[in-house]
């Protein structure tokens, strides 16, 4: 979608109290380095899928403050005049390190690490998280409809139900990043190429006397694809013979019917048994009604006639699990040179973050191509695809397990150096490609939509002495 | 948000197929009615809140379709060049009625009705849904968030789960509508004014070695309001402890402690304890972790010792029911001057329409201003004050109740006449205000968290006879 808005007050306010503050105490310009993370995958699933990234980074280049936005916050007399000298002429001048979108992730990971002025890196956080949290919980929720269905295609159709313009537009992107095939949302498709579709609602059809002749009025205007709604008074009674016997008279070219109500299970197999015996087996059926994996997946397992589904609010809201809880801390300072890990604990131990400036790498079999663990190490550390490496599980560190023949993949790319975008964001259909490819790296137990294993996400001993330390300095402390 | 977007083309693709096929059919000036309403409130609540006509009316004022959308259409290879050439002059030229924003609203109430020539009647579908059933979510869920908090201020604090923009703004919106205080998004007060407030991130407290250099700094610079995060390492160990020997040191105009997590019911009467001792009576404890309205009731009644909560992404999602399920169904037709009315069956029947052109009248009882009924009525139909009125339910009409001493209001105001706009959006602050008292209006049974009484949205006699009719001359074609 094409905004001329200027997002950059789309902020929460402490990032700016934050910002002047770091201004007024002189600590602006030290470097920090944040990670954003996420602590697990929605719906108890076993990986989620990176999204947004190229919203992200049209928000990062467009970074800045206007005039108006200084006077709102001049009126807000908490803020220095320095400080909104200085915002007149902010330029985002940080380091971003990113996961490509489409890539499958994991909790813990660091997704993002931004390296800048602590002002900048700290006022970035919000966006940073609106926009890969909203597109990743789309993806990542698409990615299970979509498998679920076992090749049959899978239609966007929430725009109706989505939270706002965004919600429907990004949504809708981020769902076929997931693996749909197309979408209901017209603006969708002119800013994306995400193929459009959509024929009839059951206004049209009572806006005639009967089905049939709403149904042939249709059909003669698209007589190419000619999907009929039957559902608008009696599906097996009235909507069906209606249909077929406009697809006799007329011939389309395709011609489909689509079912939104009802017992899909039961009407789609009544109906494929009329459509066939009246010799339309290249007929195909659509089902859109409040659908999910959970009943895609059994509709399919009862034998229901089903060539495409059309998946509305559970989809576009992730209805299920509406939250994709990623966060943004700080991991690290630089000071004169020197790199200050930092950590933030907390009663809770899966609230503990990483600290230092990390890598991750992504660890393949060399056989099978499958993903065998991802390892969290410290920014200077490599894994030689020669030595074998020994991972361990950083919560019970006796359970270890020596990797061989495998490869290593960096699995995150700088997309920001200095301020400046090095990096072009693919295509929405070369990003879905490379997430379905993405996704068949992975074992069936992880990809499993209940109670999957949880995939490796490891650090590496020296990132875990280092954690340690930071952990028992702090206890000591107390 | 100030848009420069075009939205025109954020709708469905089926609008555009009807569209094209009532243009080429010669009906797209036949006059017809289509009403919104929603089929149950979320959440199994008693009632929801209207919310998003400001924006739906920004909408429509601004329809129009630009040289690109109708390149793009043009592309599609499905629409005739006679109607891409209308599309270039399209205005937007129906009459629209709406429910005002603020207002509790029931299922089955028409709460949109347009009228106009049918292909605009219909194109406009999409967005009307996304815009009302976005906000109207959203402000229903802070209105309940709200009343569990029992007179606390409730703060938006859920930008960074919002999904996408618009979410996030039109949310802050929709939940200030419902209730709520204030908000963390700058943007929604720079363009709203609703209170945005915030204070600091874990980060700033670990960018200082410790947490008493941290809240020190944060004092000296923001003497007036100053609320400290005090969960970085410790809240009752090393925060509190802190952040007391700031507040005394420094005295700040107005101080305050946030919680982000851990056992808020625990932790914050302790801290209370330890404020008080301190003699920092007057500091206010804010908590913010993971909260709704369950969350808010319980921890009140077991004591905890809040004076307002920060609450994220189970609001801005409306995470336990994160879909509002507003419909929009043709309900009438105009030939030659006669109306004829039209209904949409269902097997389920919750789901059949009702039919006509219809108005909203809500009944107060005189003594106590509460509402005593909602009735749906035809057009032309009025509700007297003096002679009393005799409700039913439409599902069971053996159930009557002959109400009395009650004064009648219509629901809806008209938004536009021939495509004009005729009504002015009033301030949030005015809709707030106007919500308060509206809730007010309703009974604690109505009101209810779980299992509420529903409240009586009947149909006059003559609306139901028509119904009734048009149901058993579809029953009779089978």
């Amino acid at each position: 979608m094409k905004r001329d808005i200027n997002l950059t007050m789309l902020t929460d306010f402490y990032e700016i109290t934050m910002a002047n503050g770091y201004f007024q105490t002189g600590m602006s310009e030290d470097i920090a380095y944040f990670d954003m993370f996420f602590r697990r995958v929605p719906d108890g699933g076993g990986y989620a899928i990176m999204a947004g990234l190229e919203q992200l980074i049209d928000y990062l280049k467009n970074l800045h403050f206007t005039d108006e936005d200084i006077a709102y916050l001049r009126e807000k007399n908490m803020f220095c005049e320095e400080f909104l000298d200085y915002l007149r002429d902010f330029r985002f001048s940080c380091d971003v390190w990113a996961v490509p979108e489409g890539t499958p992730i994991f909790p813990h990971e660091p997704i993002i690490t931004v390296r800048g002025p602590v002002m900048q890196a700290q006022f970035v956080e919000t966006m940073i998280l609106l926009t890969i949290n909203h597109q990743s919980l789309i993806a990542t929720k698409a990615n299970r409809i979509v498998r679920a269905a076992k090749g049959r295609a899978i239609m966007e159709f929430g725009t109706r139900r989505a939270h706002g313009a965004d919600a429907a537009v990004y949504g809708a992107r981020a769902a076929y990043i997931g693996g749909c095939a197309g979408t209901a949302c017209a603006i969708a498709d002119r800013d994306y190429g995400i193929a459009a579709l959509g024929t009839m609602a059951h206004s049209w059809v009572q806006m005639y006397p009967d089905e049939y002749s709403a149904f042939k009025k249709y059909a003669e205007i698209y007589p190419d694809n000619c999907t009929l709604l039957v559902d608008t008074y009696n599906v097996l009674k009235s909507g069906v013979p209606a249909a077929i016997r406009v697809f006799k008279e007329m011939k389309p070219a395709k011609m489909g019917i689509r079912i939104d109500s009802g017992d899909v299970a039961y009407l789609t197999k009544k109906a494929r048994k009329m459509l066939d015996e009246a010799g339309l087996r290249e007929c195909k059926i659509v089902v859109s009604n409040s659908l999910d994996e959970y009943i895609i997946r059994d509709v399919i397992l009862e034998g229901a006639c089903i060539d495409s589904f059309g998946v509305g609010e559970r989809l576009i809201t992730a209805k299920s699990e509406p939250v994709f809880g990623g966060v943004y801390k700080l991991a690290a300072l630089e000071t004169d040179g020197e790199m200050i890990p930092k950590i933030k604990i907390s009663e809770n131990v899966e609230k503990i973050t990483n600290p230092g400036f990390k890598m991750v790498y992504r660890l393949y079999d060399k056989d099978t191509d499958k993903a065998l663990a991802d390892v969290i190490t410290l920014a200077d550390e490599t894994i030689s695809e020669v030595d074998g490496y020994e991972i361990f599980d950083p919560n019970a560190i006796w359970k270890r397990k020596k990797l061989k023949n495998y490869y290593v993949k960096d699995l995150r790319v700088q997309i920001f150096e200095k301020g400046v975008c090095k990096y072009e964001s693919p295509s929405v259909d070369v990003i879905r490609d490379y997430t379905a490819a993405q996704i068949e790296t992975l074992w069936d137990e992880t990809l499993r939509f209940e109670n999957p294993q949880t995939y490796y996400v490891d650090l590496s001993q020296k990132l875990w002495d280092m954690k340690n330390a930071l952990l028992s300095e702090h206890n000591g402390e107390k």
